[in-house]
């Protein structure tokens, strides 16, 4: 059944829904504030590859529920992941003057702008949530919380601070796995969760795939650090060995080569494991993560 | 009856509840990112009057509740509050190094860990919302919607780019009036609103509440722009004249001081009429209006 699978077919859909969605549920270019709305959809629709909608959408599908709903859900999440972008590229931030080839938000509208554009984008991905229709099993109060908790102060916002906090310091492998944690697992968890939840999902799914999330999003970092060192810059379509360069904590410069490799065979063999229970209904889930963990570049 | 009342009283009830509520439902500050809870807590807790949630409980109380249940939105609009005073400090926007006599937020702990202040702050707020107990009327998702509207790229963080964007030209009385409605009515609006939503309210007593706070808030800036220009520096507690000196577009340099004054006493006037349908009952609500725009520094 995998095999037969039509993997990008499967993402050109799910990207054209979510774009789709994404452009309904945005305030136009035309509205005032002309310039903070313009800020907000060229950061949204700067060539994103909507990863994280499409995990939850997958998410969904293996439990049994259909896109269409879970659409409000995968376009906060989105909106939630640019923000994200748009605050850590800033001068004050990671300080980063291109993203896939475009300038930054800060370079194109200034850097105030820049941050109410991704303020904006914050508010406005709880307020497409709300319009998402709740579910027997789970209600608007979970969604806002489950939203609030991945993304906060605990999760994705604490994740940055820390990364922030680490610059230019030794750090350990700990510290690395918590700042991994939470500026890749929690979204990832939060996608499959907010997937599932959509679906009216059994507590049991609910739990397989926060797991999934967790340890696709852990093994994702650990590949990512592996590749940086590995793969000619070439191959990667940006400056490999930038982190040796920078000195940046990875996974490799604490753990060693060969460790960490086996660690992110484990994590992705883990991963995989969690989908057991879906008993093969989890085909989209299952070739996205391939997609994302079987790479060399 | 609003004679007997005792606002300063019931003031120092309301904020100690408050104040209460945000130190519970806030990460502490020993717990990881410790830097980050830190920031979050300097500026939840740097001395704020606590109007909003205050205007709040007392728009519950005219709609027969209590406090109680309304604390968690009370405290999700002060978060909401403090985030966007934190922003608008940012050297990219206002660029002020003290607020209430304090260093600003990103002169103790930096501009990055201010920006990720001010997004934890945001997003622990609809956490926060998130807590409390929907009534027959008003669901979560309406609560979410409201609190992401009323603060979002329409009404406050569209308020503050106009504002960001109109800095050092000369913008007419509409433009002006816009900046207004949302930098200051949107969140009063909000905070009637909610009070008046976990209430259970009426629609009609709804509608009144919304009515009362975007007149008070828009009655309050231009009473604000008056006092700028007819009030000593000693009397005003900040640099009287300021609006003038930095060229800033204020109501009575666009409609002169009279005509300002006359509208900002019709709409006090309206604000208070539209409280005539709760017959006596928003006896707080009234007394904190004339509090705020019964002053003369």
């Amino acid at each position: 059944m995998s095999e037969k699978f039509d993997l990008a077919k499967w993402l050109g859909d799910s990207t054209e829904k979510v774009n789709r969605s994404l452009d309904f549920y945005l305030p136009p270019e035309d509205q005032k504030p002309i310039v903070l709305h313009k800020a907000m959809r060229y950061s949204v629709f700067a060539g994103g590859k909507r990863v994280r909608p499409a995990i939850l959408l997958a998410a969904a599908e293996a439990c049994g529920g259909n896109a269409e709903p879970a659409l409000p859900l995968a376009c906060a999440i989105e909106c939630i992941h640019t923000y994200s972008l748009i605050h850590d590229d800033l001068p004050a931030m990671d300080n980063d003057d291109f993203r896939r080839g475009r300038p930054t938000s800060h370079k194109v509208f200034g850097e105030g702008i820049a941050i109410l554009a991704g303020d904006g984008l914050l508010t406005e991905a709880f307020a497409i949530a709300s319009r998402w229709d709740a579910v027997e099993r789970y209600s608007h109060k979970n969604i806002t919380a489950e939203l609030a908790y991945h993304s906060g102060s605990l999760q994705m916002v604490g994740g940055q601070a820390i990364d922030l906090e680490s610059e230019g310091k030794a750090i350990s492998l700990e510290e690395l796995k918590y700042i991994h944690e939470r500026k890749t697992s929690a979204l990832l968890c939060l996608s499959t969760r907010l997937g599932a939840m959509s679906a009216n999902a059994t507590p049991e799914r609910l739990e397989a795939l926060t797991v999934f999330g967790y340890k696709v999003g852990l093994a994702f970092q650990i590949i990512d650090d592996i590749l940086d060192i590995t793969q000619s810059t070439e191959k990667l379509g940006k400056t490999a060995g930038k982190d040796v360069q920078e000195q940046k904590a990875t996974y490799p410069a604490l753990l060693g080569l060969e460790k960490s490799k086996t660690l992110a065979a484990e994590l992705t063999q883990e991963a995989f494991s969690s989908l057991d229970i879906f008993e093969g209904k989890a085909v989209a889930l299952s070739a996205l993560a391939q997609y994302l963990l079987k790479r060399d570049h």
